[in-house]
């Protein structure tokens, strides 16, 4: 087992190295008659590109996708998409002096010890750009649950101690740190420089927040969709938290406090009062925004001295070369809603067979 | 679906309602040849068991586990090992009220959306009384993982504002908290019975501790360890946030703080100088222990009155009676422990076939 | 692995051996709202059952079952049903010869290798008990279907020589040997009976008619739906030969023969002229019935002498004892049926999601 | 799910329509270390190969496969193996006629229903152009499986009547039609003549062997290595039946012809002294060479007259254009054998951890 596939009934197979032909994914499962080109592909991929702003690196990536297959007529046809971006401007001589020692943070010792060797060009299947299998499939599990009427949404909510204090979602896309959060932003970014002066890094928070979906999504004991969705975030390298509703912090609530209490509105409609639990209970989605959080690690790439050791069995130090983000945080906001999205419309197909009532109406009509 | 079914090679199925028969769990992948009996499974339940102390209920559950199948002559046959614990002093009448209404912060609104009704005695399937199966579960493969060296253990890390400040092993079994520090256990103590008082409840944190456990066990991409520990960890009912090794703190780190640097040590043995990371590089451990963090909400069940609904369309104010825990915590230490041993322990099989040399010495001798 | 549980979305797991304490199953992902009793259950384990002729084995089995979980006042919850049967009437000693040899024809051998040793009391987990909790299953799986207007049925098609010549289906259950062809079925009588004095045993066909399944069952590639009925139907003890439609014979048709030719009826609705294809086109479900068959090799115990090894290094010959049934065939007719019932429900149900208009229904009403 | 990954720890996802851009497979889970090129892959690919002889069509498929990732300085690196084969002489005008009738014995009419519309170019995801993915892969399954030892080999042992009477495995790769005796290759090719004469086509038998798999393979229960053999060879387009050993014939034999007694040598070692099981024993293979065979029905794609029906709602008549083999068979051959290598490998892989002892030797060195 690689471990390279995820989802039950929609289900994806990603592939691909850093530095080698390409990076890509087969997407099984989706259902036929959607409507589907590159460009529904390529606008999600172009939120995670490099190169866009100061704050990531200035190497050209362009990755652009091809649909390889289960596309007829511009629909999809109910069999495996396949999705390609080649690998174009990666210079593998950035990389071949790590290739004999172990960089502080990444996976070349573990990858190392657990295969025997690594590819070492660009952390290899390490890479970041692993994550661009799981945006392309995002964008297609983002456009069926925008059929079925549910919206998936990301944004950075903290860079270092830089959290945002007020809430605008058309400010999102209008920063390069894709926060709703002008003023934070700007604070955010000067913290940002002082880091690269230092040739040191920093991490931060993603929130993620799911709206409309129905009631009755996800399972009871080990499916739940909470369990579900913090293996879906703590996939993403450099993920080292994930918070559902208040997260850590009920640890310091108390039951009166963290219990979101309910009441019928004027309309009869059921309303939690609060949304403490993040719209799901017992592991079910309640009806209210699914909200969860991801806490991003420093990129561990930095150019300032380190202590490490090399295959010659000695102890030295290291400045890591190339180029590299000073922060991860903004390019992995579309990597998390991804993972969300595949997760959220993986859990709806799920969970279509709890009813006999649901099921005797779709099989008889 | 009904997502009941956890693990890869080493697989369980677990059943039972908190006023039903009884729970038990089916253990598929036992390996054959390990020495087993009920007081193995039996001294883990007594863990989870309530009554222990003033925090847990008085309720008497006694939970006396019985091996149905896969265990012949004192040993493991290879085969699917079954558990039943079965329900002996539940009382129904207890509940009869709840039926009508849906409590805060439970998942009574959830099942009856999801599934047309619900067994409400209890709570049924979402009752804490579901850890029961995956303690038992957790008991043997706790037993297989100190057969090849690893241990996992547990212990609560805060219950409130109050977190230890010092660590004592021992410590852990000798206090009502499992807590390692007597004196924070102390505090802890006392806020409880504030929250008693009060007719409220308390949260708090587990953290849980694997120690030599090889490098290399972990996949690439979506079944990396701390992915699959994620999972594992917020599967449990209660669980809001999941950490592994500096957990949400990493978002305030810097590359020069947060990177684990190497050194050889003098008989030429990997050092790692800080920990970080929690023992995972890439998804896969990295020889050093594995530190994982799950923040518990507090009970949902409180005396105090709250706002709901009933099922008549009105909005009504409950006190919820019966038998509860003020704090979940100290009993679903336990529950952790197993989860993550169960988890720890697929991952080891799993990754069994990551090379061709091992391959061949398994295969060839 | 011990390869104990089955299917996707409607997941049964299997536990119990031939003298354990009992024999079991957990079904999960049963939809909520079913009427389930005992007796839906009861009724197809009494097929199954020995003692009922005699050409089954006069052992005393009862076979009782019990439902430990997932009811709730009458109706399936969509939480896991756990059956049991317990073992009542096992005589051990009946089978401690066997410990230290390796009978012809069963898994004795290749148990005692895979595991170290093996539970030997009527074969442990190889034992055909082990079918007691694929039938439970599958007297839900079946129940289900018909609740959508699919029905399963089994029956023997030969036995030895002995093939039916003509179709009655009233008459299957109106004989020991579940023969729809009372003619034959008294061949078959007598060909048993010269086994029995002959100290042998005998094999036989099981055919298997899926009546009223949808267009649209089974998805391409590797989930064919004839693919999960091989995997389905060869999984079951004994059988040798897994065939749909024509079968084996399809080898010697031309394509003229072969295919099956449409028009439109009267009504203008689609028919097959012929149905050698046996209900499934491109591994998909065409309309028409379902028709597979398997082939059941003859008991494997025969009273006859037979050459054999033991554990001691010695070639030794041997006389099974014990109480064994002449033929296997007519008790497994209805784990044919079960195998059949769990895996078509399971196909339906991941069926669900191919199709975007479809869906829209399902979660936009 | 549409049904495109298969296996458990060596998974594998295929993708790809006849007229797409490509086919390919991402292998998931191969060993790391594994000396691999695109020739290792190209050898198994050019067995399938259209316009090898005058028995199959004459249509050029270059088929050339790249090795897109997965591979680094000659050896695998444990992470996913992309492989594709651009598509390159289709030429979609012969088949535009197609898109309104439903072939007879083709998925026409399945895929249509099931998913609204269908690619109808050539088959689409239906066409036989899928099995390029499975023999990609089932090149480097067999290629793990030489390092350890065993080897799977396939021919054609029948077409139409004419079945093989002696066996030379050196005939196999001399003769248009892999069968291992050449004179009734002489024969079945005369008959083919005679079948593309009258405008019909032909069906027919292949066996595979796997020699020297070790004891204990496979697991009781549902993952019986018949069972998912017989999954694995009946998942190809096609195959309408699937036996191991004797297969159907089992149901005319009795207990003394049909149980393989046992003996030791005079070294000591164990044998089987007939092998009528096949190679399996309770799901389990006993160190006797596995048999399987597949039975393969004539070419549904005839040039004579048949009977369909159109969109319109008119029965027609339709003669079938394009060039199509008269018979599958030969070119099925390495298709079997890669499904059965796949097979073998991911069972061997899941087998590892059925005992204590073994485990400790692997993890504990």
């Amino acid at each position: 087992m690689s471990g390279s596939v995820y989802g039950n009934l929609f289900r994806i197979s990603t592939w691909g190295e850093s530095h080698g032909k390409g990076i890509g994914v087969v997407v099984d499962g989706c259902p036929a008659g959607l409507d589907l080109c590159e460009e529904d592909i390529q606008s999600f991929l172009n939120r995670r590109k490099p190169g866009q702003s100061k704050y990531s690196t200035p190497r050209k990536e362009e990755d652009e996708v091809e649909i390889l297959s289960g596309v007829f007529e511009g629909k999809t046809t109910g069999t495996p998409i396949s999705l390609i971006v080649f690998n174009k401007t990666q210079r593998s001589s950035d990389y071949s002096e790590i290739a004999n020692y172990y960089r502080p943070g990444h996976a070349d010792l573990t990858y190392d010890v657990k295969y025997g060797f690594r590819d070492y060009r660009g952390g290899g299947r390490s890479s970041g750009r692993e994550t661009i299998a799981r945006v392309a499939a995002g964008a297609i599990a983002s456009k069926v649950l925008s059929q079925l009427g549910v919206s998936v949404y990301a944004y950075t909510k903290s860079i270092g101690e830089y959290e945002i204090t007020s809430f605008d979602k058309e400010e999102i896309m209008n920063n390069a740190l894709y926060m709703p959060d002008a003023t934070t932003a700007a604070k955010a970014s000067s913290y940002l420089e002082e880091c690269m002066l230092n040739h040191n890094s920093a991490g931060g928070k993603i929130e993620c927040i799911v709206t409309n979906l129905p009631v009755g999504i996800g399972e009871p004991a080990f499916e739940k969709l909470d369990a579900n969705l913090a293996k879906a975030v703590t996939s993403i390298g450099a993920v080292k938290a994930f918070e559902v509703g208040d997260g850590t912090s009920v640890s310091m609530a108390t039951g009166l406090t963290n219990n979101d209490q309910y009441s019928y509105d004027n309309l009869g409609s059921i309303k939690k009062l609060t949304n403490h639990s993040g719209g799901i209970l017992g592991g079910i989605s309640d009806g209210s925004d699914i909200l969860i959080r991801a806490s991003i690690k420093p990129t561990p790439s930095i150019f300032a001295t380190q202590s490490t050791i090399n295959k010659a069995g000695e102890n030295i130090d290291v400045n890591i070369k190339g180029r590299h983000d000073p922060v991860i945080v903004p390019r992995a906001v579309v990597v998390v809603e991804s993972m969300v999205a595949i997760t959220i419309l993986d859990m709806m197909f799920v969970s279509m067979t709890s009813n006999m009532d649901k099921l005797k109406r779709f099989f008889i009509s």
